[in-house]
């Protein structure tokens, strides 16, 4: 599978006017050789791409099960390969992916090498990861399922008084005895905290209280793909307009998905959602109405009105409409889904409406 | 305490021939704001940092706690305020961090806003960052007393037939429990295992067997400062050979801590462990005799070969010097110390016999 993933980079070369790029994205690297490093946003690997093969390069303290692969030596760092592998290839140009490498990296390279240029190029191997085949597919679903039990697990374990901490916690052990990985660490956030968008409960001493709503926040990883998934909770009863609200953003919500298609541009899908929340008398929220979801949580093509580009067959998105009352409450909803070619699969199947605990 | 660190970032501006700073990195905006976003990796704040003022930009997701601080809003991206803020200050240069931004960072300011030049900089913050002071020296040693406290919980509960993942797990939920995060994920090595250096439990089923070593290397935060640690620990008897490789790099590691001191360079320290190393017959090891702790849990200064800097009043480091016998065993002891004047202080203080379980 990575040889026919490598195979497509090679194609691209051309287009992009390289004689080779030099992968350091984590992921990247992840997706086209299945090797992986201890650290994602550290570049203690780098892979080659040449026409005719695609080294890996890693420091000693790794064993790569990808081949071929060499070893930074104390005489040869990176550069010292790169100087050889070029000469060897014949390359002049090697690209370098300009959303990863820093400036500092990319200095580095133009220094030591003088006799290279080095083009800076953006998505040559997320052009491809965003289209998803049916492998990732089938462990994103896998993924989305791992959430939906440990949701319907963990929500039957809520109670009044509990921190919102120990509900995080509670999340975190049920994926970790599974030998579960999360690709995000769970928000979960209670009253008035659920209208802080990027809430973290492990700052907080917060106690759920009666009446008071619950947000949920959660992704669970299956053989390093990710899910991403909210649901919102009530233990005892909702106020009305907490109720109204829920009703309103839910139905914006489930309009979304009708809506999301193949061939639709992705500005037309956040402007369509914007304006579903408008129409409801919501307020707007400010963030995306969505993202890809894959090897990384957070990846291309993003659900916004800056994208105009097309939604395509095998995207995987994280759709999620918010309507936050500052200082009142928040809440949100939000699935994982996958763009088929004549339909839309929704893969997070845990129930919608208002779950009164 | 912050605006101290941003009077020092301000008066360093002239020396690196910039009007202003712009800070990417999520460690050094922490350090000289107290602000942070929920992802380190990804840049969603900015501190600009001109002669006169430190104006923070993150987006509405966020409520900062520091100030003066301004949301990007849809018509106005960072560039948009960057062009205000330097237009009114008079600024024409700006730095950015090198060692954080992307290239295509770099190229959208370069692109958007001509008129401004942008200079890649490297550890200004970092520079200030390296020296630690006393309150910061503090959570260090309190996290690393909770380290200690972990460590000598979790070895009670070792047990043959116990799986590596499950040591690891009882580790996360041993700090977890008392609210704290973990610096890093926990390695939790046994046998063979403890032989690869960037070793994951959470990939491998083994289970811990009579008469194996485990190699255990945890790090926990106090507030936002990291430790690290790592101890051997043996279930049954250890072999002769494991025994006496151990007493030797037990040699090395206390000779290291008495060998480094302020005023030393970095090479000479790392340079003096190998060759302690070599002298004992342990086998070379792939990886810095130690590296700066604080915020992050890796940092600069690096106790390496290829850094010749001194080593000053304040650092703190981790210092790991490790033998590592291939497809047999390895061993690897780490304490977390603080340089001082005149003396160095060992933080972390968890007994470093071979623990015999």
């Amino acid at each position: 599978m990575s040889r026919d993933r490598i195979a497509k980079v090679q194609k691209s070369l051309v287009a992009h006017k390289i004689g080779a790029l030099l992968v350091s994205d984590f992921y990247n690297i992840l997706y086209l050789t299945g090797f992986k490093t201890s650290v994602p946003e550290e570049h203690e690997a780098f892979l080659l791409v040449t026409k005719k093969e695609a080294v890996l390069f890693t420091d000693r303290r790794y064993k790569p099960n990808y081949k071929p692969f060499l070893f930074y030596s104390r005489e040869k760092r990176l550069t010292g390969h790169l100087e050889e592998i070029s000469k060897k290839s014949k390359v002049k140009k090697i690209g370098i992916e300009g959303d990863s490498l820093t400036v500092s990296e990319y200095q580095t390279l133009s220094k030591k090498l003088p006799k290279l240029s080095f083009i800076a190029t953006v998505g040559v191997v997320m052009e491809q990861r965003q289209i998803k085949d049916s492998g990732e597919i089938e462990k994103i679903r896998q993924a989305c399922k791992l959430t939906d039990q440990c949701l319907s697990a963990i929500s039957k374990t809520i109670k009044v008084g509990q921190t919102e901490k120990e509900v995080a916690f509670n999340i975190e052990q049920w994926a970790k005895k599974r030998g579960c990985d999360l690709a995000f660490s769970p928000q979960v956030a209670s009253g008035r905290n659920t209208a802080v968008i990027h809430y973290e409960p492990k700052d907080s001493n917060r106690r759920i209280q009666k009446n008071s709503l619950i947000l949920i926040d959660i992704g669970l990883k299956y053989k390093d793909y990710c899910s991403d998934v909210s649901r919102m909770f009530v233990v005892g009863t909702p106020t009305k307009k907490q109720q109204d609200s829920y009703v309103k953003l839910l139905q914006v919500e489930e309009n979304v998905l009708k809506k999301i298609a193949n061939g639709k541009s992705l500005k037309e899908v956040d402007d369509f959602c914007r304006n579903e929340i408008k129409k409801n008398g919501l307020p707007d929220f400010f963030h995306a109405t969505g993202h890809g979801v894959g090897l990384d949580v957070h990846e291309p093509p993003v659900v916004s009105f800056r994208d105009e580009r097309m939604i395509r067959e095998g995207n995987v998105f994280a759709i999620e409409p918010g309507a936050y009352f500052d200082g009142e409450f928040g809440m949100r909803i939000e699935d994982t889904i996958v763009i088929l070619k004549n339909k839309v699969e929704v893969l997070t199947k845990f129930p919608k409406k208002l779950l009164q605990l």
